[in-house]
């Protein structure tokens, strides 16, 4: 059995998306154990979940760091220390993303030298393989030595858990040339060359992410978030104005009528809710954040990633690669 | 009469696209006069131009720097002495964007009190207000004063060209609250935020440029470069994605007919062609560059935006305020 520790309280749909997802988890998986926290007002009868009443909550405006700290019966918080404590083997929040990894940081903790965690995102790609982004945004002021690590547990992430036995790696550049960029993807891109043991394959663009360029890509926080941010907005804003223009008359109406099941699924592989929450890696457990407005099927995703890299022992194999550096 | 130079050789469609834009201008607009640079076998004969023979040009894949200072009859070095030794108002290229950014700085040379040229792009939203964001990429490795500097020009072309009374300024970050960011955006923020001369509204996040959020945004040359390829990458896969789905058979071909001119409006409104060229914001002479991929009539829009620029005294605006600072 896998047992997996559960925050019923984080995200912007909480608690029921959470019921919901683990309920699908738990129809479709008898391999495991799920251990909720939060409101026992939420609880629900299952033979495999326990439920721990927690008196407190993370909200989505509380300062991370110290609401971690201060908030010591919050369901996140409760829901680390399972893991810490090995009482579960991994655990999964929709709630507060600053906060989660200040969870994984300083309850979990970090493996021995790792510098930085970085929270990795298996993003879509027009050719449905994907891309593992990393670092999306758990630290916004990275130096090369970080990104380099980042590039070492994304390769380990993409061969045990997407299964690419040889994963290509990118550095996020704003040029494919090899001096493009700035100071830090300068220097980066100098360390990664040097690494026989990685796929390297040089500096890929943001343009050409959604054509599966790369298997993994790296790069800073504040550059990770910013893409997502710009790739999200961007799909949205697109959508938004075709669905105005699928609407604006009857004769409209009709002919969308016709695309109706071909333009859902457009709009679905664009959906990031399909592929799962966002891993911190770097961390000595399994900590998944799922998107903060995941519905129950996205929850499940998250439900089901953490599940896999549990059985695939990732966090073992960072632990063994990373310090044997 | 405004006297614009031009290069006819730069661009992936050059001298075509460029031939096709000027005509188009000297047809619609009796204002301007047209210098013309490059092989003299494109020449053609008008009463407003004047054709400069040129036995170089600069590669896309020139090294920029080093292009500019020893290709001394290119037709981009020669457009931009135009520029410097008062011949032309007015300069617009859509070669190689580095080498262009090189012959702004070295040849028609920065604004006194500017410590960091930056390039300024106008970009659509979905409300068709459309945003000025910069840097764009004229400097990768940015300052805190520098992205001062950027918001101040910025400030000015809104005002000036845009025609906004009291633009709106904000600082491209990874989250809207104050303390967001990194540490080049946490201490651009606190000084933006002293200038009371400015409508600086804070942070804006990438997810919300398409809606309008701000009518300047400012940005480090590697954020800016990477969210407008990133922006590009995702709209043109979509529209591919959107185009497979609707030609793959025949009913949805039919109903794609009936949808057609709709959604080639949507198209175009996404179309950066359309909103004219970057330009080099801080450089003592007005310098733009025309998309790389620019059609006849993105390389038109690229030449009147030179025109409105030369009209509203952009540059001697510039040169006040931030002299004066």
């Amino acid at each position: 059995m896998i047992k997996l520790a559960v925050d019923v309280m984080g995200g912007d749909n909480a608690p029921d998306i959470v019921i919901e997802g683990v309920k699908l988890l738990l129809e479709k998986d008898s391999e495991v154990e799920v251990q909720l926290y939060g409101d026992e007002k939420y609880q629900f009868e299952h033979d495999r979940v326990t439920f721990h009443h927690c008196t407190e909550m993370i909200t989505m405006d509380d300062e991370p760091i110290r609401s971690i700290r201060r908030k010591k019966d919050a369901s996140m918080v409760r829901m680390a220390e399972a893991v810490k404590y090995n009482e579960a083997d991994a655990c999964v929040s929709a709630g507060n993303t600053g906060a989660l990894m200040s969870a994984g940081l300083f309850i979990v903790g970090r493996l021995p030298g790792v510098e930085r965690p970085a929270l990795a995102l298996t993003l879509p790609t027009v050719d449905d393989k994907g891309f593992t982004l990393l670092d999306m945004g758990a630290n916004a002021d990275a130096k090369p030595e970080h990104l380099e690590q980042y590039a070492i547990m994304g390769n380990i992430y993409a061969r045990a858990i997407r299964k690419i036995e040889r994963p290509t790696i990118g550095l996020l550049n704003i040029g494919t040339e090899d001096k493009k960029g700035n100071a830090l993807t300068r220097e980066t891109f100098k360390m990664l060359s040097e690494r026989s043991e990685l796929n390297f394959i040089g500096n890929v663009e943001s343009k050409a992410l959604l054509s599966s360029v790369a298997d993994v890509v790296v790069t800073d926080g504040f550059t990770g978030n910013m893409v997502l941010k710009t790739l999200e907005g961007t799909a949205n804003n697109i959508f938004k104005m075709l669905k105005a223009e699928l609407t604006k008359n009857t004769k409209n109406k009709l002919a969308a009528g016709i695309l109706n099941k071909d333009l859902k699924g457009l709009k679905n592989k664009m959906d990031y809710s399909e592929y799962g929450g966002a891993v911190l890696f770097g961390i000595d457990g399994i900590v998944i954040k799922a998107h903060g407005s995941s519905d129950g099927r996205a929850f499940y995703n998250a439900l089901r990633q953490a599940k896999e890299a549990v059985k695939e022992n990732v966090v073992e194999t960072m632990r063994k690669e990373v310090t044997n550096d």
